[in-house]
């Protein structure tokens, strides 16, 4: 029988925060290939005698170029396997689906896409920050603070403009240099901002504060894992939600 | 026992697009108050003799005012109620659940926040456009294309930038405003664009062509319910997906 190719968003972390549609397939896979994003507690979901093949993206860690990923998809889909291609958050979203979905058509390899929660909504569902807010934020913006030879190379002219709500997926490390190109094209440095760490999962982590405050404070607040920064009023307009909740203020 | 409140995204409608713990949750209410834009395979997943009160919320039919929505939340949750607040997608994008959570809070009511995902990741996902792509689409946007007295009071100086993907939702009525906003601050009329009906459920549907094109050929082609606009380069770089589809090319 011919193979065929699930590319799978995988959502935040924490089991339960999985499609129904994404943990039947993972049921039903003979061959997972997965990222350093995805959680222990996802990958447990996986038929057990699935084969697992690791595929590294993190950043110190570039197991496999996204090259050979693609390659990998399609030689095991030709092998007549059913692959789900299983991936953090959701695949089209900042997670490369796109170069995967047209290698696998252009090797005319069946595929579907599977949408998953992506981590801007569950680090703020969580945290009880609304993305949109009415009179605060009519726009949500979701961008990646990764570098391109070592430069931020965003609009910043766009992203410091009022009313919106920016979500910066992987920017930890370059949180300077985002300050600096926002607030010197305008945005304010007391913008409230939050910084979640390991969001959507039980050991959410929050350092809430005005953006220059929290930025200068991040350093020595960070314990490693995956982060996501907020920036927008919208921020300020959090309710604290009941779930247990790990939350520093700055 | 005192009463609890989760406010819980149910996806694009789909019913296999829920999340498990928003499977969980349904199955545990004593009460769902719900709206328009969750489909009835997502209501059947409700405990069977649960209460379902239905707010209404279409854009003809405002059945509640969204201060009676809040209201009623908290009146439900002193008595006792384990109550589901169900919203079409995510809760805090573009569902007005940062209204809803800070009167639970005010009114000193427990609540959870549950994300789904957003009819944008959906409709991408089945129509197998990537919204965030190497080299093409770096920063994706959300947006709504409700009016503010007749006027689409938007940024389009922001929106119209290069590099980005614009996920439109609530769009269809205001589309000729949009396309002349965008076009007038640079936006080539030849972008490509995508209007997406029943985007995550077995029915979507799809048109896809230049932007301009696409508006005008629109009112011709839409046949009701939901629908979600994509425009940017990265819809260009579309693969084919292998489940069914009914696309249209203008």
């Amino acid at each position: 029988p011919p193979g065929m190719v699930y590319l799978v968003g995988g959502g935040p972390g924490a089991a339960d925060l999985l499609t129904l549609r994404a943990q039947r397939l993972l049921g039903e896979a003979d061959v997972i290939v997965h990222d350093k994003l995805v959680g222990e507690a996802v990958m447990a979901m996986a038929r057990r005698d699935a084969e697992r093949i690791f595929v590294g993206k993190s950043r110190a860690n570039h197991c496999l170029p996204q090259e050979e990923i693609n390659r990998l998809l399609v030689r095991l889909a030709r092998q007549g396997k059913r692959v789900v291609r299983l991936k953090g958050g959701d695949p089209f979203v900042f997670g490369r689906g796109g170069e995967e979905a047209q290698e696998l058509a252009r090797e005319g390899v069946a595929f579907e896409v599977v949408p998953g929660v992506t981590a801007a909504l569950a680090c703020a569902a969580q945290a009880g920050i609304p993305l949109t807010h009415r009179g605060v934020a009519r726009v949500l913006t979701f961008v990646t603070g990764h570098t391109k030879e070592g430069r931020l190379d965003l609009d910043f002219a766009a992203l410091a403009r009022p009313g919106q709500t920016l979500a910066i997926y992987m920017g930890i490390t370059t949180m300077p240099q985002l300050l600096e190109g926002l607030t010197s094209h305008g945005l304010p440095a007391a913008t409230p901002a939050a910084l979640i760490e390991r969001g959507g999962t039980p050991d959410q982590r929050e350092l809430r504060g005005p953006l220059a405050q929290l930025v200068a404070q991040a350093p020595g607040w960070v314990a490693g894992g995956p982060a996501l920064l907020v920036i927008g009023e919208a921020v300020a307009e959090a309710a604290l939600v009941s779930a247990a909740r790990d939350v520093a203020m700055c």
